[in-house]
């Protein structure tokens, strides 16, 4: 197989690392290790230390793994919802998150906001215990920006905030006292082999799932909160988990921390203004996100319509393989993921193939 | 680290070429590759014929993944029960399915036998919907016997059979015209890092979970039965699955299929036979599980009481690691897997060990 510089959104490219990491954890037999043993549990402790001093999240914040972040969205739904969570819905993975609400036969609500749009104006009804939001909508490229998620708190101080950061997280600097979760899953900017989601909670979320099994509801079993959290406050796990993928995410964050997060940030600025203004100068591709307060930083979607084709083969003649358009938009756009572990040169090569494209 | 042979039951010592196909994935961007692309769909498929091939499983049967045999236990109860399992419960693995049921809400039943113990009666009530058997309960290293598996569908021909081996196959040759389901993980005998399960079950599972569906019961979400069957008839996954470890274990299996199951079995047998006739010769441990009729051919548990600090040691000297006594049973058993990751050679060498210890 030819190797590509991926840029599809995820499994995208892996990060520099994580090679090493892994030949690293065969060989010193992280594969083989009990999920009981104090080994582990100091592997789970520096990924989860780590994560919190990457990420900025609090100490006292739960860290806990899960097989994928679409099973976040249903322990989500199962633990903190009796009956009414409300979405905001501008693509297909905050949509989908909807639909498990209804498929785990709650009541959700919903504001809608068109593809690659934004939300304006929206009713969250009385006595919503969960408002969803998707910092990064992956099949869009369209981001929520910092002040529209942190300015929920204040008026529905009541309700648990949760925040998608799916394909976005490192980048995004949330501030934690304003939303009580965020998830994503470590394919996408942490640039690791699928198979792993990272749940972040605070107390106010374990409460809430506490208070529904003193009520006699089900939280759902081995991966309830309750049961995730009395295990990860030792550091361990319900069930035997993957531990090479926890491990390896320890060592990426480890080297993600070394590089510092403010410098992957500002790469992050950089790589995604250039490819911006390389669309919107480019005569025939255009940004499909045009209201720039909402063009994610992640995941940077062009429209490439009847061109999608030739330029996809164009651009694959020069090592590079864009993400697809999602669903319906597949054959008339193409996604580009900037995750940390694609370069700045990379990006700049990418530019430059724009340039030549006509 | 010192590199031991793993004896512990899982994470267990991986199977021979487990790393050579962990380094071929990198090297051909597996880890990368698209969940939703023709070259995934093409590993889904192959590690799916040849597991069907291995294990006997009839063509018509599906193979799916989930991230653990746990969330299999807990996606069984979800799907396949309104409100009655009964349970076989002989150790910590087998109550753990129980506990799920009635986390989950449901009126499970079980039938008790001691820890090492077969069942002798038992009354199964009417209605029942699922009989949960656990071919091998890896706590205490009893089996159930295949003819007592395979009596149950003439006595309870409207029950699913669902059958735990998580910690037994390949070894176990089902008639899966008896049972309805079939599970396991494959950091056991496949001799893989964890993080992967894999459920086989047949069409009247689906017919359980779709009529349940159909009643307005809620079957999960990402994960029900529906979801699950309704993408692995294309050969796809409802969301980013464990792609490496799909394609590994596709590798590992065809790697058994040269091998030969037969011969597989053969070698169980023989590395178990002459651990057991070790332990019953030996003057200060002897096998926990009495009963032959009923003793595990793939995890074998050792009564080593008051020498059991003094064995490991003894053992890790010479580069062997045993699998602690699980729970209650720590300081006082050692249990020891016998995958197909043992090779022949090291069960000589541990029984050698057995002997020189006094």
């Amino acid at each position: 197989m030819k190797s590509f510089i991926q840029f599809s959104p995820g499994p995208s490219q892996l990060y520099f690392t994580v090679e090493d990491h892994i030949r690293n954890a065969l060989r010193n037999d992280v594969a083989s290790l009990s999920h009981r043993s104090k080994a582990f549990e100091k592997i789970y402790q520096s990924t989860a230390d780590g994560l919190k001093a990457l990420l900025g999240v609090p100490a006292e914040w739960n860290v806990l793994f899960t097989s994928s972040a679409t099973e976040i969205w249903e322990r989500i739904i199962e633990n903190l919802v009796d009956e009414k969570s409300h979405h905001f819905v501008n693509g297909a993975f905050s949509h989908r998150f909807y639909e498990i609400a209804q498929q785990l036969k709650r009541n959700p609500s919903l504001t809608f906001a068109a593809a690659g749009g934004g939300f304006s104006d929206y009713h969250i009804p009385p006595g919503t215990e969960v408002i969803a939001l998707t910092h990064n909508e992956t099949s869009t490229g369209a981001s929520l920006p910092m002040d529209f998620i942190h300015a929920f708190r204040s008026v529905h101080p009541d309700a648990l905030i949760t925040v998608d950061a799916v394909s976005s997280l490192p980048y995004p600097a949330f501030d934690y006292t304003k939303i009580d979760s965020a998830y994503f899953s470590v394919q996408k900017a942490f640039g690791m082999p699928a198979g792993l989601g990272v749940w972040l909670v605070n107390s106010r979320c374990l409460a809430k799932a506490e208070q529904r099994l003193a009520r006699g509801y089900s939280v759902g079993s081995y991966h309830s909160l309750v049961s995730l959290v009395s295990h990860a406050v030792k550091y361990q796990t319900p069930e035997t988990p993957n531990v090479m993928g926890i491990y390896v995410l320890g060592k990426v964050v480890e080297d993600m921390l070394r590089r510092g997060v403010t410098t992957i940030r500002r790469e992050t600025d950089y790589k995604a203004a250039i490819l911006y203004q390389a669309l919107e100068q480019h005569p025939k591709v255009k940004p499909f996100v045009t209201d720039k307060s909402i063009q994610s930083r992640t995941v940077i979607v062009a429209n490439t319509g009847e061109h999608t084709e030739r330029l996809t083969a164009f651009l694959n003649e020069k090592g590079i393989s864009p993400g697809d358009g999602y669903g319906a938009a597949r054959n008339s756009q193409l996604r580009f993921a900037n995750f940390p572990a694609h370069s700045k040169e990379q990006f700049e090569l990418l530019v430059d193939c724009l340039h030549e494209f006509c």
